[in-house]
């Protein structure tokens, strides 16, 4: 998917919510389970079906799934095959977080964009530039790259600053420009940092962020978009807990439908106050 | 597997050779394509029963399985389970490079020490420490954390230098010892990185260190150890391609023991100069 479709959806929806899915067994409703032998699947698939009116795009989290083993791995393939085929203006974002010397990123590149059918991945800069450039060789497909992350830790090494004043998200954010557009790259910035998104606006003020941390995490929508909401939006916020787990009940469906809502109400505010669309 | 057994192996079998299970259907010998419906776990299986007089740890990488989906997913974990049954005195390191925030590394965490019954996990430090600390929660096993990785762009953030003069490298080694002991952690700095090794050990003078980068990509074992083995060893070094790709026809495990053996004779001598072994 390309930015201008993608920034098309926004406008045309009045929204800008992506929704995680972060699907763990022990936090499923027990309807779910006793259900079905494929409960990750159906988890899923009801709550795509109840929240696809309100979100642009969908996030599974690889690291839920991985810890069922086969089971896990095949309810993500059929997840990302269902989305694709039934919601086919919904943007794919598999958050896996990988990067690796090159040889080996080209592999994890192939399991998201071939085996299966993402538009995006996210992917940590640690080791740098040979480690991110695999995953931009598949044509309309984009990297999601790690600056600000909205946890804790965020502070032991992303805000250290060296001798000319830069901080390492900066340093990420600024050598990432030579790698690929904004049509191509991304980059995740947690709402939980505050006024830190005007410094991140300063260096790529048209770029999407990936803004994880609304909801169970604390951060802000309405700070999000006073300091980072561009023109054209340039902002995908991502509500995984808030939304999947709003009701332990067989009403689950409805509820995270309702609380998509919600944030699709808020977001079209936003969207009116902040930006152009 | 704790660091006194691991050091106890390295002594008797005069080796400290970590083999890379990087295995790429593209590259392994035609023979094992037309033999067989689970290539992956057959060439595995040859090249560990081949192998294994002359290491002390087995490393798959996980980007090498992912993109063949659930035959992927299968086959790693019935390498990791042979090599658990078979093979109990080799430390096992499931090379994911992964890493974010707390609830989300716990899943990773459960997927490779609880579903696979791995040793270690190497995990990449970028979202700080509540992205590390769920994969200690398991008494007995190990993170392996990115520190100075072996390849080019091991300079774009990696050595960036604070206003104390201080690189980021050498941060993640400083603030990773609040985290966790010796006896829990270890680091890998890449073979290529040469007198590095000198300030890697200023830092932690005893870990272990995981050393990818011997072989195709240029590392000088000698180097290695001169500038960082430490009297009870402190290293496992990697070889991947060098070994497993040794040889393309129905001699590859062969082939393969042979440059295993080469090296053991080499770390037997490297044992000998530079540690008390």
């Amino acid at each position: 998917m390309n930015k201008q479709y993608l920034v098309e959806q926004i406008r045309l929806k009045r929204t800008f919510l992506c929704v995680g899915l972060d699907t763990d067994l022990t936090k499923v409703p027990p309807c779910v389970l006793d259900a079905d032998d494929e409960p990750i699947f159906t988890f899923n698939k009801a709550i795509i079906d109840a929240t696809a009116p309100y979100c642009v795009a969908y996030k599974p989290n690889l690291a839920f799934y991985e810890p069922y083993g086969l089971q896990g791995w095949e309810a993500l393939a059929r997840t990302a095959e269902y989305l694709r085929e039934n919601y086919p203006d919904h943007f794919l974002i598999a958050d896996a977080k990988r990067g690796d010397i090159g040889n080996t990123s080209r592999q994890y590149a192939r399991a998201v964009f071939e085996d299966m059918d993402f538009d995006a991945v996210t992917v940590a800069p640690y080791m740098g530039e040979d480690s991110v450039i695999p995953f931009l060789d598949y044509d309309g497909r984009w990297v999601v790259l790690l600056a600000l992350t909205s946890n804790r830790g965020s502070q032991d090494f992303q805000l250290m600053v060296d001798d000319q004043g830069e901080r390492l998200f900066e340093r990420v954010l600024r050598r990432a420009q030579d790698w690929a557009s904004d049509e191509r790259m991304m980059f995740v910035v947690g709402a939980t940092q505050g006024r830190l998104f005007e410094d991140v606006r300063r260096i790529v003020p048209h770029h999407f962020l990936l803004v994880p941390g609304v909801g169970a995490q604390g951060g802000s929508l309405e700070d999000v978009c006073r300091y980072g909401m561009t023109p054209r939006c340039g902002l995908l916020v991502n509500s995984s807990r808030g939304i999947i787990y709003a009701d332990h009940s067989e009403r689950y469906a409805e509820a995270a439908a309702e609380a998509a809502k919600t944030l699709q109400s808020e977001m079209d505010e936003m969207l009116k106050k902040y930006s152009e669309l």
